[in-house]
């Protein structure tokens, strides 16, 4: 079967893509998209490479950043006719795109939309360096619409639920996307934002006055909420939720984080989510019957997981970075942007039926996260997991990387519960040899525990940062070597 | 004419309310609903009387809350015919909708649509007391965004102007209405929010990046933000803006308050904004040509203001306290909803052809923000409007109001420029001297001035609560006292 007969079997597969905003399938039905969703792999990659083109096309003819950086390159878009061919395009890396901004302010040379058609300015929180603007176009913004409705339909949730979005509405284009999938589908939103002072006593307030059936926000965060709904008195189980969905940190995927979640709420768990450059941001999510990891939804955003250093991609089952393109966006496409994450990839039956390629253990950490002890590799997020997975963890830690003499030393400071604390000495002792014992199974070497009491740690509204390198001090020279070393697992 | 040919030449004026998404007017046109805006006022009113005979039929079938209520008072919906006749229902309190709230959580019994028709969540932030939820239908929602773009075209935007909001994005439906409103006029919308920690030193940055031509927040935080651009070497005329627009506080129509803002941003300063509950809060609204104050649209709610004891309309000219009519609302309509605050109308001809009664001096205060000091009635605003007009003025004050011995006693902490400190006793002395007889001409009572170093008092990202009543502390019978006299002016 050619291209194009595929493509007309496909549901509303064109470019620009225009969706019929009045569609929605029957509640019963599983799939948004069913011939999308289910379609043979090998089907949907024809079609995809022969959209690659398009947006390959569209890009050149529109924007100075793609043509002068593909000239260079010396790719011309009529070459790129195999997926394997698009694995010779150049990726596209934040430096270049802060670069491009900062040549052409505010949206860059890689806007392809006239600016007046731009219908949504958000962006980076500029927290590490200048910000990067995004200029979200209005037929862009009904796509994501649109895609994220399939995803949240894909997560279970029908017209009529109720879903509550407890992430700050600022730049951050998370909440944003999550909420107008929410709208396109027929939900009730709940835009009831994070970030401002005792905000998270009134949510728990109003996750039981509503009683939402979803719940956006970052792992974190519904830890942090759970703490402060039962210091409310809250049970946070009564608020009665179905499905909670998470990005913005790797934890939905970490499995003791997910269970921890999990207990507190007696509910699903769904990770999702790639970068803010990438919305419709949920093509990446874990559904209803494939909870576990990341289904990819290909057709929407195109996920390629590459070896850092060749950029191509590695087989199935190997683990590379996540590099992204635009099928759908026509206001700043992405077209192989590098994301510098980390995961691996699969392709095996999914329960759900969905025809697609996974991050089974979700995107796990960032390529530059990764930090050597003793010549092993160490991820934050698999402290976390430990952590997370003992009996009296109180809910936060600090990871502190030190050069003490000539060896790197990792410190663990993790608060004990409560109910440890009123053990005395000898139950935080347990505690402590408890916790450096799994962290040595887990990590191959040995990290000093320091316990501290339950709350020694401000809660995060939005992403945890939890690692302290006090190897910084070794200056600019020190790091871009373990860039290095990290790029060579 | 008749009620009925009138409607004929009114544009969309149909009940249940429904536009044509596609419209707008051409750049060069003034006027949205040119029939609407300019027509013979007697003729306008003559379709209102016909539009709330619909609007209180519907309540009466859908709403057991409205039935109850007229019953009980002998109201049959069919016997309102004209505005003189409407003077007659009883208004709807705050207290009545909390109660209805709590008997029939969560939407109460106004609820007038199917609960799986309600496409948004918000409420009142519940900080004196139990919140109210808002359930508002996605038809509803498309009422509210083309009223509000039909309101930010009077104010002089059009499409593809950038508007930034600066105004928390959560329970709070200022931010949202403003936001549907701009999307609707074809606006680029800039959603930053506010509330989170550091935002304001951002939201300099990008206002200096993206060079918006509307600003949407509180007058105060307009005022602090200008404080912390400048602290960050911003020059906030730099911002570029034409026009910010105002609502949540009385500033926007204080004239020294407007003054202050239009000179620190070099814009046009406009007011808007009557109470979440009757979102499309902005139509009460300063125009383009008409900034003064704010124009009343009556076709979209329906403005008395009223005699707060027999709650009937004062003449224009009048004093009185604003009671409030969704015409185009019906999700959760209000139907004479009593405000609280305080203001006058009249019905002048105005700059900018609308045939409106106006608010001229906004909406100045609460009934029970109003409090005696030896006998005479004493509103905040005019104090913050007599601060704001001293120069050596540093942009924030508390007023306390004591008994000590028998007396009341009105003190106003207000904070000096720096470089009245520099100055000296002295230019500290001058300044308390001048701020104390200017607030004596105002007031007609004395004021005991104590000057306080700048940065003394907490900025606030919403709105500013400046007064201190320690009279509290004789509790609720002297404060049911005081509302009762303060009824009375």
């Amino acid at each position: 079967m050619n291209a194009t007969t595929i493509a007309q079997r496909m549901e509303s597969w064109s470019f620009p893509p225009r969706y019929d905003a009045s569609y929605r399938p029957p509640n019963d039905a599983r799939y948004w998209n069913p011939v999308r969703e289910t379609m043979p792999p090998a089907e949907r990659d024809a079609a995809i490479a022969v959209r690659i083109g398009e947006v390959m096309r569209y890009a050149y003819a529109t924007s100075p950043f793609y043509r002068r950086k593909w000239d260079d390159a010396g790719i011309d878009p009529e070459s790129i006719r195999t997926l394997e061919d698009f694995e010779r395009v150049p990726v596209v890396t934040k430096a270049e795109l802060r670069a491009s901004q900062a040549a052409h302010p505010p949206y860059g040379d890689y806007l392809c939309i006239p600016e007046r058609d731009i219908f949504h300015i958000h962006g980076t929180s500029g927290t590490t360096g200048k910000p990067t603007a995004f200029g979200i176009g209005r037929d862009d913004w009904e796509t994501i619409a649109e895609n994220h409705a399939r995803i949240l339909w894909a997560m279970g949730f029908r017209p009529g639920d109720t879903i509550f979005f407890g992430a700050i509405f600022s730049l951050y284009l998370g909440s944003w996307g999550a909420m107008v999938g929410a709208e396109r589908l027929g939900c009730r939103a709940f835009p009831f934002g994070a970030g401002a002072a005792g905000m998270t006593a009134r949510a728990a307030q109003w996750l039981d006055i509503v009683k939402p059936a979803g719940f956006y926000g970052t792992p974190s965060y519904a830890l942090r909420l759970a703490e402060v709904a039962r210091e409310e008195g809250y049970d946070p189980r009564a608020f009665g939720l179905k499905t909670m969905f998470f990005s913005g940190e790797p934890g939905a995927s970490i499995p003791s984080v997910r269970d921890r979640i999990e207990d507190e709420f007696g509910c699903r768990v769904l990770d999702c989510g790639t970068m803010a450059e990438m919305t419709p941001f949920m093509s990446a999510a874990g559904t209803k019957e494939t909870p576990e990891g990341m289904m990819l939804f290909q057709d929407m955003v195109y996920h390629e997981v590459c070896d850092p250093d060749t950029l191509r991609r590695v087989p199935y089952g190997a683990q590379g970075t996540p590099v992204y393109t635009h099928l759908e966006r026509t206001s700043q496409p992405m077209i192989r942007l590098l994301s510098g994450d980390l995961t691996h990839w699969t392709m095996d039956e999914n329960p759900c039926g969905r025809t697609y390629p996974r991050f089974p253990k979700g995107v796990y950490g960032r390529i530059d996260d990764m930090f050597q002890i003793r010549g092993e590799n160490v991820y934050p997020s698999e402290i976390d997991n430990v952590c997370n997975a003992i009996a009296g963890y109180g809910g936060e830690h600090r990871i502190h990387i030190t050069r003490e003499r000539t060896m790197d030393e990792l410190v663990v400071r993790a608060e004990y519960t409560a109910a440890v604390g009123t053990g005395g000495d000898a139950a935080v002792a347990a505690f402590r040899r408890q916790l450096a014992d799994q962290l040595r199974k887990v990590l191959g070497v040995g990290a000093e525990v320091e316990p501290v009491p339950p709350g020694t740690y401000e809660r995060t509204d939005f992403k945890a940062r939890r690692v302290v390198d006090d190897r910084d001090l070794y200056g600019q020279v020190f790091e871009r070597a373990r860039f290095e070393t990290s790029r060579k697992w």
